[in-house]
C-alpha cells in the first residue's frame, strides 16, 4: 500500500470502534483528516454524531461535511476520540504535535472516554524520541527564557512556518526539543510541565486505548497490556 | 500604619535588596506598583536599571517613569525580582494571581537569580488556602471541561470582570479554586499542572528568597530556613 492507502485503511478501521451514535473527538493531521471524511459519509447516511474538533482546520472540515460541532468551551461528554500520532512506542505511548495541535488534542483526549489512535507502520518506534523531537507549546511571552530551561532536555528548536514563528490556535509558539531516545517519557513530561511558560508537551503517556496500525498486511489492532 | 503606608514601607525596604545597577523583574499589583515608583526615582537620580515587567500594566508604568524595558520574548539575565503576594505561609510559600498576572510573574521569578516578596501583615497565613483561593490560568478552549477536572481540588469559580470572563495578558481565562487550607501545596501544584488546559497555577513553592513584611512595628525581613 502507498502511505495514503495505509492512512485510509487505518481511518476506515477506526469506524468499527465507534458507537452507533454519540459524541466524537476529531483529531488533526493527514490521517485524522481521512477519518473525518469517513465520519462525514456516515452522517450523510443518517448516523447521528456530534463532534469536538481539535483544531480550527478540523472544525472547518467537519462543518463543511455537515457534522454538528459542539461549542469550543465545553464541557463535553465525548464517547470516542480518533486521532493520529507521530511516533508510537511498544507501550503505546505517543509523541504528537507535528501538526501543532497537541494542546487541544490532549485536552480532548482527557475529556474522552476512549481514545483510538490511527497510524501507519512508519510511526512505530522501539522508544519515543528515536524518530521525532518532542513538540512543546510555549507561551510567547518569555519564550526565549523558557527555551533556555528546555535546553536541559535537548536542543530546543523554535518551529518556523513561512519565515515566521509558527503560532498555535491558542496564540502560543512551539519548540521542538531534540531529546533523542527517551528512557522515561512520563518523567520527562512531568519535568517539562514544571517549567513555567510550558503550556503542553506532545508526550501522551497511557492515553491510547487502541492503536490501529495500517501496514502491507492490513490493519493490526493493538491495545495496552493490562 | 494604614494599609497603603505598610505597602509603601515594604516597597522602600526592598530597595535595600537591589544591586547598584542591573536587571530587575517588576511585579504586578498595588504593592509592586509602589516599588516601581521607587525604582523610577532611583533611575531619575542616575542609577542604571533595566527591567522585565510581569504585566502590560507594569510595563506601561515603568516606561512612563523612564525605566528601560527589555524585550518581552527574553532571554533575560535578571538579578532581582520584587513582587507582591496574596498569601504567604510560614515556609514562605505563596499564593499569587489575585491580579491575574501570575503566569508572567512565575516565568520572571524562575528567570531571576533572587526573588524578594513585599507584603503587609494581612497576607501572612498559617496555611496557604486559608485566606485565598488558588488562581489557575486556563486555556480558553475547553475551559469548562478543564474546570470539571479542577473541581477535584475545590470549587472552581470562573473569574469575571465587568460582566465578562477576565482575560489574561496571554489571552487565557482564570478559575479561582476554593481549595481551603492546603496540606501539601507542592503536590497540589503538580496535580493541577497535570490537567491538560492548565497553563499555570498561582502556587509559588520555594520561590521566595526574602519576604519583607510591613507591620505596625516596621518591616520584618524573613528568609526561608536553610
Amino acid at each position: 500500500m502507498t502511505p495514503d492507502e495505509s492512512k485510509r485503511a487505518a481511518a476506515v478501521a477506526a469506524l468499527l470502534e465507534l458507537p452507533e451514535s454519540g459524541t466524537l473527538g476529531l483529531g488533526t493531521g493527514s490521517t485524522a483528516r481521512l477519518f473525518i471524511e469517513e465520519v462525514g459519509t456516515l452522517v450523510k447516511s443518517g448516523r447521528r454524531f456530534r463532534a469536538v474538533p481539535t483544531s480550527e482546520a478540523s472544525r472547518v472540515q467537519a462543518e463543511a461535511l455537515g457534522i454538528e460541532v459542539l461549542p469550543p468551551e465545553g464541557p463535553w461528554d465525548i464517547d470516542v476520540t480518533v486521532d493520529g500520532a507521530d511516533e508510537v512506542d511498544e507501550r503505546l505511548d505517543l509523541i504528537k504535535g507535528g501538526g501543532g495541535a497537541h494542546l487541544r488534542e490532549k485536552i480532548v483526549n482527557f475529556a474522552s472516554r476512549r481514545n483510538i489512535i490511527i497510524v501507519d507502520e512508519s510511526k512505530l518506534s522501539p522508544k519515543l524520541g528515536t524518530k521525532w523531537k518532542v513538540p512543546v507549546e510555549v507561551v510567547a511571552f518569555a519564550q526565549r527564557s523558557t527555551a533556555k530551561h528546555l535546553a536541559a532536555f535537548g536542543d530546543p528548536i523554535l518551529r518556523i512556518r513561512g519565515g515566521v514563528p509558527f503560532r498555535t490556535d491558542s496564540g502560543n509558539v512551539i519548540y521542538d526539543v531534540a531529546c533523542g531516545p527517551i528512557l522515561d517519557a512520563a518523567a520527562l513530561d512531568r519535568s517539562m510541565r514544571g517549567v513555567p511558560g510550558v503550556v503542553e508537551t506532545g508526550l501522551f503517556i497511557g492515553r491510547a486505548d487502541v492503536v490501529l496500525v495500517a501496514g502491507d498486511d492490513g490493519v493490526r489492532r493493538l491495545a495496552p497490556r493490562a
